[in-house]
């Protein structure tokens, strides 16, 4: 089992979706997969998941509502128990569409921002008291996804360094924020035995990725499973793409 | 000369102030130093050095309200005629108080992501004409500070590969995300001969820098000044302190 409980934000599509759908088609399931989006009424396929899986519970969730956020904690409380949250993966994400300086626009910079950066600091925030319940059982591996984890889905265009072709002003400072998070966090929660990283998940076929995209959600998903699998204290801080990679900030 | 005009936001305190003072004061100063800040009336210091300097122009901005960029860019036009801007140094910036996860507030992340993420890129664009005049006088050296140069004024917290304390999640989350900024700014501006890098100031004793810093203004500017002199073709895209020492992302 890769956790008693996973929460994934975004999972109405894309990569989130592919998630909920691989963990809960898994031979040894979490007993409960916490799948939120904006709109559950609309999220046709996440419902046929649903209805196949009872472990899979859709939850109505805005990232960029905070106010919200005291509710959806409520509710994870009551499915998940005395046990608390072992996994939390920080997936809903947006890009726009901009890309060089002269076309960047105030509102796509904050949007960005809003969603990518401050959403998973909150959330984070709003979900840590249960998190740290479900690492306080120290039969489990000091760091491990199983024990207690914060996964931030970041991009390798989030990285600085690996940077060769400009533009994307919202998106890669948005990512390469994140990433400062994911480092901040890993160090304050570490005494708490709460393992954080981020991860690129490939260039994916999604609709963020686009047609072009050398990988489809199925082999990316399936790879970052494993290696959410493998992860311990030495990744733990650490920026990796879906297959295990190391990645330069 | 450093350049022959200079704009700096940000420039009623702190590092700021010391940049205005010493460019000022230097033997061979630029002909156009544009101080910005939010409320000239209350500057005092700045306005006395500008009672000594006829080159120091005071201008109000406050960056975090993109309706003022039109009337700030049409000003410094009329100040530096058709020789353009030389050189930009996005100075002004915020630090919230916060430190560990369970203290962060939403508003914080998003004022300081505003202020030192969002504000740079937008005022960039918004010069760019101005900067682009600039390099285009190919009697200059390819890339340097006196031809065309977007400084942006970083710091060591925003480096993600050496944090080693956690916590300052708005800071921090702003500073990478800058830094992002740069080098995609760096990438993209490379064709029209105008330098970016991003330069962290060391730890000073400021308002923000607090009275147990080890550098005094006047030291990390003067050396920051040196620094910004050698700036190159190779500096083109890089995160250095004051003292031109390489930094990691």
């Amino acid at each position: 089992m890769l956790a008693r409980s996973v929460l994934v934000t975004g999972s109405n599509r894309g990569l989130g979706l592919e998630l909920v759908k691989q963990l809960s088609a898994s031979k040894d399931p979490p007993e409960f997969i916490i799948a939120t989006c904006r709109t559950p009424d609309k999220a046709e396929e996440l419902k046929n998941i649903s209805t196949e899986h009872r472990n899979v519970h859709i939850t109505q969730l805005d990232v960029s509502n905070e106010s919200s956020y005291g509710g959806l904690v409520s509710h994870v409380q009551e499915l998940v128990g005395c046990q608390g949250l072992n996994l939390l993966i920080n997936n809903a994400g947006y890009s726009p569409k901009s890309t060089r300086i002269n076309m960047v626009k105030w509102q796509q910079m904050s949007d960005t921002l809003l969603i990518n950066t401050i959403a998973p600091v909150m959330l984070t925030k709003a979900l840590l008291p249960l998190l740290s319940t479900a690492a306080s059982d120290s039969a489990l591996d000091t760091l491990s996804v199983k024990r207690a984890a914060i996964i931030n889905m970041s991009s390798i265009l989030g990285s600085i360094g690996a940077n060769e072709q400009g533009g994307l002003y919202p998106y890669r400072a948005s990512k390469a924020a994140l990433n400062a998070v994911t480092k901040s966090l890993s160090l304050d929660l570490r005494r708490h035995n709460i393992l954080v990283t981020s991860i690129h998940p490939g260039w994916v076929q999604t609709d963020m990725g686009g047609k072009n995209a050398p990988l489809t959600p199925e082999v990316s998903i399936s790879e970052m499973i494993k290696t959410l699998y493998a992860l311990s204290e030495k990744h733990n801080g650490g920026f990796f793409q879906y297959d295990g990679e190391a990645l330069q900030w």
